[in-house]
């Protein structure tokens, strides 16, 4: 699977990326990830391993602790492949606000004649 | 099926990252979008129902044809999410950017002392 296939497909999850959020705020250990999450230490092992192959965890085995960090280096190549699309929803705002501007003129105007 | 998940599972598919970058160029007809690649009509057909699904491609039948045009908001909202990490890929940048310029400044004196 390509870089941008896998690390698109790992944030697709509610969950994973409620732990990439967690590992954002301070590097945690599998267990401590778990923690807070209603479903099984198994069941979060395997969303840090998706998260793992799409390079946006890097693990460090210490004894029998596994401490995860979080790699931003992946999210932002998936950045910039948005930022390709970026002209698209600003020229999009652009216009909103264009059309916000010409009704409020025109509410004022109106408004200014039924007063 | 949450937004974000949607968009991002729409766009962890090469073939359909194609299509929207061609969609970014102009709209077209399915038939047009298919054009190119070397599957078939159906299996391109499902692949603009799953951008369909995601917000990310309006579709106006016309007669017995059917035209669509990228819609980037899902995008935007995308692109939204990947902001809150923007800080962590930026530090990783600026600590590069400072190791790239003192081994330089270090290259440049060991240099001076050879010469």
């Amino acid at each position: 699977m390509e870089g941008l296939d896998r690390v698109f497909s790992a944030v697709a999850d509610p969950t994973r990326r409620a732990i990439l959020a967690a590992l954002a705020q301070k590097p945690a250990t599998v267990t401590e990830i778990a923690k807070p999450f209603p479903v099984s230490l198994n069941a979060i092992s395997k969303h840090i391993l998706v998260l793992e192959r799409a390079g946006l965890i890097r693990r460090e085995i210490v004894g029998r602790e596994h401490h995860c960090r979080l790699d931003p280096e992946p999210l932002h190549k998936a950045s910039a492949w948005l930022d390709h699309y970026r002209r698209f929803w600003e020229i999009r705002l652009d216009a909103l606000e264009r059309h916000i501007i010409t009704r409020n003129k025109r509410e004022k105007r109106s408004h200014g004649r039924t007063d």
